[in-house]
């Protein structure tokens, strides 16, 4: 397989799934502000999955480079991952029309959390491919943030049930983090753990 | 006509089809599981359309690798082959909204057989611009699943109407023996044909 | 402006276009015999406009291979091109919709009109770039087709207030003129033409 | 990070927004005349924002032609870019809707006055990365139209609350100005402002 038409197939697809989010935020019928103030925790939810998708795009992108010969395990743990992505608009509608409501807040987690263990199967596969000496292995190191981001995910569903607002906060930190360059955002986190 | 430009069109297409589909999973009105509940057999009917559309992306890659010049029957076709799986999201929606009801799930079963007869079409054509001695002719071999696919369909769409969750079983066979690798699926597929 | 990145941007147009005019198909609430017969008219037109859109992508494929250096009047006329083409979901679905009533049947014909015109200055910019000596001159020759389809549109247009019917007909007519092999048809028309 | 695959995506992006935006033009349910009058104005507003993303496309594909390695910046100026475009559906949607009501034409200029501050954000940072005296910066030069667009899109915001009509007609003015060749334009600009 080459690596060129995947990487087309799969931005292809993200580049879809990015744009059709924006059809869950409708249209409204009325003309005035109080047919907008409705669609403001939509909006607030596009504008947050809009930035994963962005995040999700440049990583795989760094990802794919490294990558050599696309095995038929690295085809399907990356149409793994975009199934996962696929669901983003459907968990962002939901969450964004029932305004951040626990279940819908919790659900939009546990989608994140699905993406980014696929992510990390993918990432899994092609290190392996390029061996524990290469130039990715080395450029992804301890891989802080892919380790970390999991565990906070499970967090917020976690408190999502009692405290869906602090479970927003968690994902816009997630998303943060991944993009902030990277030194000065992992002596945070390190500096926070060690807090703790 | 060039064979990049026809990659890239049906690439697109079938990025759009993969990604439309779950739209179908319309965001529900209601912020608990009671409102999440009836969509969980649309959600199972897209998760396998979405592996049927990984599996054709997968093998059409490989059947336009092998193919040379791109004739007009060719890109017609291919062309064809599209039309079939655009009718996913449609088959897809309409059988996960009616919980897997005998039509729709009879219907499902008629796509996916046109769009194998489709399939094929395209790749005798490509086998007969290669010649019987050519490594894609080889690689083929006597295409035991591409022939038994169709059979199995058949059978799922006459079984619906009585046994509409049976027939889903042979759509779920027929998507994990193409997705297994090849010569252990085989093996089986000829002892259970053996053993009937 | 890169030839390549032209035909990557109308290659995503025309796949977009074709695939979400299948969402004009929308999902029965039924799911019985029933609830698929509306539907047929919606199918038949989704059809044809599938052969309409491959024709006009195939077409445009060879064009744009034709073209040299893309102008800023090129890149526009292409622009205005699929403005007409990204019109097809609408008319098309309105049409089927609506039985091949009068005024949406006549609509139709005037969206394939548009688009024939569209097609038209297209190509006349692209055979002005290359000379009246060139290849592409050559083989688009007297375009008997390209000036006929237009004509034809006109006439069904007309016709669609009495004859929906007929008016149907000829659209059908048209795509197929297209896409039979070209001097079989091209002589029938210039028989029947004879005839008349 | 590739050039191409940063093109590819936002052409896949673009060529997206451009045709999703026709979905907002419903196929209506009756089939005359009646019908089809209240989606003039959604039809009006979807030819202008047509021609907005037409123009978005062209000059970012000259823009990013003349980029030298895509940054970190770079990327995420350009996904700011495909964001405020990814908001052209729902916004042009909602003021054709509304027949050009006071806020969502309003709200179409904001969309509007964002977008252009974010592909100025995005030329900056290529500018700079290719410095004050690249031919990049001299082909851009004082960027006259650049300059002149969000402050007539703030004009037009200020007046749609009294004046939509006028709103509309400055759109329409800073389309015609980006579509018409340069140089006349300018002058014409220059003259009017000269005559202010």
């Amino acid at each position: 397989m080459t690596k060129g038409r995947l990487e087309a197939f799969s931005d292809g697809v993200l580049a879809i799934i990015i744009t059709i989010m924006v059809l869950e935020m409708k249209v409204p019928h009325g003309e005035d502000f109080a047919a907008l103030q409705p669609l403001l925790p939509v909006f607030l939810s596009y504008v947050l999955s809009f930035i994963y998708v962005g995040i999700y795009w440049n990583n795989h992108h760094h990802l794919l480079k490294a990558a050599g010969r696309v095995t038929a395990g690295i085809m399907w743990a990356n149409m793994h991952l975009l199934f996962w992505l696929s669901l983003f608009p459907f968990a962002t509608g939901w969450m964004g029309e029932n305004h951040f409501a626990p279940l819908p807040t919790a659900v939009y987690g546990v989608v994140l959390f699905l993406a980014a263990i696929a992510y990390y199967i993918l990432q899994s596969l092609i290190v392996a491919q390029q061996g524990p000496g290469s130039k990715l292995a080395a450029s992804i190191g301890s891989d802080m943030k892919g380790k970390l981001s999991p565990i906070l995910y499970v967090a917020a569903v976690v408190l999502a049930y009692k405290l869906p607002r602090v479970a927003c906060g968690i994902y816009v930190f997630v998303a943060l983090m991944w993009l902030v360059p990277d030194r000065r955002i992992e002596r945070v986190v390190e500096e926070s753990k060690a807090e703790d």
